[in-house]
């Protein structure tokens, strides 16, 4: 255990999804010491417990650090960038990394970007220069000026990253890991049976035959409206009467309004049709969408994994406005008649030809070879 | 009482010189409610007593946050950063501001800018878009990143902001208001007395008739090297024989290598022709290096300020690099026989003409201004 | 506003029903000048939205500090607890009281008192002296020996509070301001409707002729048992028979246990007998309490203000162990078969004369008198 | 590594004197795990730099946490106590200790105290029970009242921990570990050099032949008054004439006072029998003391150490106010001339008779044994 000290803080079920490959393909590196810090949501159980998932997958956890405030609001969101800040510090002290890996952006992104920055730690930041909407775009691109190391997705992020004035030889454009295991999932030789492993219960999934996926999180700049959002979503799934799987959303602010609309939905119909899940591992959750006839919500999983994946995606609002996309995609406002009209669209349409874009796999092979290899250093210019 | 509330965090002295006749502007402004929070080492008497200069300018303080650690290195500054940002949450909640200015690129610039971000409030962020070395030139563009609307002081500055992917609609070029106090210090008709207001005291400088100032910070990157770099520009003055005010260094990390090759010095010799100050205020430190025949060190001041005052330049070290300058300014490296060379050189060019490269007055105004009457809002996307 | 600033920080449903009447009196007071602080869970919507009922009933809150972690464990209990005590040192150095009031045993009564304790503020705490299990037990007596003035309920809760080396002269016997309601409650001619106010809806309860309340939260030092336990009882109501009103749990360590338990019931059967509730208002509370067959579970309310009102109580397990108790409580362990016992006697034996031993009114008056009058200070020595 | 992990929170020069033979008997011994977390002003310099000695005296330091604000202040002094608990929770999250020990009555050691109790980890106190004035006496009784084990130095201070309601079978007098050190300084055989460890350098110290130390605390409760008292007592001992070995306070709330006090003094006089110390060594320093004519000020040593090594001692105030104390002291308040008389007196009467008030050394080894062998609980009720 004498090589380069990797620590990567893994924060969320989406991040972790996007660093798994690259997290084995550096625990089984010769001359890379891996130090993963679990934090945020990827602690609590009501969103997958991706700690105790990450166990499973035989990754040992170096540091644990709880910040996630009750009541999603503004505020709170705040507060736990402010505490995961003070504890990613202290861990950080004590681990003595050589060098940070943050992923996207969340605000324990830009928690960990600020801890690194601060403390003469280079950091490397995943999937910098992305576009999207809300907070999250604010963030992801103050994370990559704070960063020292750009892995990104495609090329067109990296000319974004090098746009915002960051030196070319820092930027990599290695794919997203998250397509490693896409690749894997669409690979019918490796499918398998697909359980809910929530809470510790192994409880088969037992789905019908033709299904739609839900997965809307709140816009956290518009998260007043985040219930009446939902709302229009599950009116549009009962008006075209589809059999639907629906997840719970982050810990945004305004989670509890999308919460809220679930719950109402759920009480007020006999909800034959309609399946809820809290979180699903990241491989059985990628077979869950390969395996369903469209993708409706916000998340950004219908516009990369889903793009290789060719699965239709109906993508609602704001949140990935911007974000580079494959044919794969429809965009749609809050608006029930809408969303109804696109999804009859894509179900008609059926699956999609799979598209690069964000990758063809061995992304966390390169992301692991950059980051043993790659000179490290905290100094940096604008360039440009 | 029911005007727009604009929330201004003050941190430092540099910060305040750089925001107060904005502040005078905002307070005075009819339909504008100034919430002026002070902060980090603004509340420490031992870097100048900015609350109590504040009060005496006749700013009222609407709420306080101590967060500076002792034991300056990069622990206790990413510490620091994270205790900020607790502390600016509850006062922000609290204050309920409609819009919160930051000033610069310091560790609570960044604190302040993440709070607002996560808040929903609209940032205002000044000085955005220069260049320089250390953390700093992370911090700056990180925070240009989280904010919603950019005032800065010069047009290449404003140029690249836009660069950044920022909305051009949203980037003003207002000058920096420091110029609006340098243009009254410059006016010989409203020269004073200069006092020394530190820790309460009045007591008079005496000050020789030619006589350089000596104003140098650690470099939070090159931390280690901060009691070496100090010592190579002391030795410079010595060998020059001029008679030098040095200034007590920022609460950065290093500051304690720097303060320590200050007393060493201090205690080594017989120290006559060195005079120490923690600190002035805004309008009497500039009229010192106003009176000064040559600026030594690495503070923003001599490019900034010293640019209008038209006062000899000798800049040390890679902290200012990059920052845009006029032709009052000679680079060196940390490197005692290049110094004092530099410093000669300085010394028989006399003064330079006056540069109005970072503003010619009014700064202040003008954002007064524009933060009254400008459209606020959070949602922003990448432009260009 | 010229009078003592009295600085009363209420966190939750709990404390705000033994402090009400308190507040009531003091921001009618001519020469006191009161400052509510609302924290933890008291901002939270699940947890009865306190901070709306309190403005509801006429009280400005002069500040807000969310601090509940998500995750109810020891780890994040201890979180909220530090968080607690930043937040409220920011808001102590914005508000400057001259007195702080803090109430019972909870994490945020240990953060307010550890706050007022260091920053030289005179500290009164309500509710000392009292006994019971779990890590309250431990806190409440912590708080005491923090405190300056001590304002408890009872006579034996004062000898206590001497025993432990407090100074006779600053323990004021002022009998629980919970009692007030209690009194209000009992006297039929103001009883009233009884509406549940949660999340803002008006929802009129419609309640069975005879049913029982049921209020039983986890208790932090057995944090892991807190599913089986509530189990236990939830199991003894269906073995009885009896229609139940039920209540979510307090947020401390474990609670996520009881609250799944309640889920586990509520969904496996069919339930008709059951009403779940998330809070009322404390009057709306007391009116419930009154008119029920038995009070059964581990709440404080039981013991005190059920001794007034009469009410028969089934109290469980170690958490009110030791607590002083009338006639009207009979105790049992965590085993469903003696709850049911008990349960059943209760039920035959009916409601029990009133006990004036929490006190009998008025007292939300004495401690505003208290701490108009005192005299205050910092400075102790311990005594006997 | 197997045995049973025990966690000591090392916070500051006095609490390392009072527990290094505690540590080097854990750290031998077979069936125990010592982890020591660093802290507080022990991780720094221009307090001694304990991080350092402790590595020097061959012990490991498991975790670090940076917590000390600047500008010693009340605020300040609540701002640490918050940071220390929420990094000493991620830090015991991370360690998992299962018993953390806590050493008498600083911020740090309530904030040990606060994070163990939440976290169910059993916490045992030491040097609890005992009296004395400022904030240090309400801290050590709460810190006792959080506690489950307590390990006193005298028998008095066991019946006052007792009188607090506090089993006495979880109630050990040890003595004091500073007295184990104390037996070995008196033990001429292994006296030895005396140098100043300070800041890595090994300045032999040149003592005159008759010296007195002098120890002044600021008092946290009376810190507006700290400069003003310490300038009594060097005005005192300048009355004496007497050479004096000065040390600079602890940083609490007061200690710039007393620190500008000294500084006065230092700079206004020549100064030519005063030697000015950050600090020394835990048995350097009480070989100082051991040959010192007498000590003069409010620190505890006077009244532990010295009533065993028999050193004469001038308490000046009440920080030491009813702390249990043999002969060897003389009580005075901040007065000049009554400082000067009895620091006269005490010169006069020479050394005192070894008192074993305090312990007679091997405090160290029982506390090690009890911890390794005592049965560890979290849940405890009021005794008595």
């Amino acid at each position: 255990m004498t090589g380069r000290r990797v620590c990567v803080v893994v924060s969320a079920r989406p991040s972790y999804s996007r660093v798994k490959t690259a997290l084995l393909a550096m625990q089984s590196h010769p001359t890379l010491d891996l130090q993963v810090v679990v934090t945020a949501s990827a602690l609590l159980e009501r969103y997958g417990g991706i700690a105790r998932m990450l166990e499973e997958d035989g990754l040992r956890i170096a540091a644990r650090a709880a910040t996630v405030l009750e009541g999603h609001d503004p505020t709170t969101m705040a507060t736990s960038t402010g505490l995961a800040l003070l504890k990613l510090v202290t861990i950080f002290e004590n681990l003595r990394p050589d060098v940070v890996v943050t992923i996207a952006d969340r605000y324990e992104t830009l928690a960990t970007a600020t801890a690194a920055a601060y403390m003469n730690i280079p950091l490397a930041h995943l999937q910098g220069g992305e576009v999207t909407g809300s907070v999250d775009e604010k963030v992801r691109h103050a994370v990559t000026k704070l960063a020292d190391l750009h892995l990104v997705s495609t090329a067109r992020a990296a000319q974004r990253v090098i746009a915002m004035g960051e030196d070319p030889k820092s930027v990599f454009v290695t794919g997203c890991p998250s397509i490693d295991l896409a690749v894997e999932v669409a690979n019918p030789s490796r499918a398998g049976d697909l359980t809910e492993q929530r809470r510790g219960t192994d409880r088969r999934l037992d789905l019908p035959a033709d299904y739609v996926v839900v997965l809307q999180h709140p816009v956290t700049t518009e998260c007043e409206q985040a219930r009446a959002q939902m709302l229009e979503t599950l009116h549009a799934l009962r008006d075209c009467g589809v059999p639907a799987v629906i997840f719970h959303p982050n810990d945004d602010a305004g989670s509890e309004g999308t919460t809220r609309a679930i719950e109402e939905f759920r009480t007020s119909r006999n909800g034959d049709r309609l399946l809820y899940l809290d979180s699903l591992g990241p491989t059985d959750f990628l077979r869950l969408i390969h395996g369903s006839s469209c993708l409706v919500g916000n998340s950004s999983v219908g516009i990369r994994e889903g793009s290789y994946l060719g699965v239709p995606v109906v993508n609602v609002g704001t949140r990935q406005k911007n974000r580079e996309r494959a044919a794969n995609v429809i965009d749609v406002a809050h608006d029930r008649a809408s969303i109804a009209e696109a999804l009859r669209r894509q179900l008609a349409n059926g699956p999609y030809e799979s598209d690069t874009l964000y990758g063809s796999g061995r992304a966390g092979e390169r992301i692991a070879s950059i980051l043993t290899e790659v000179p490290l250093h905290i100094e940096k210019y604008f360039s440009g």
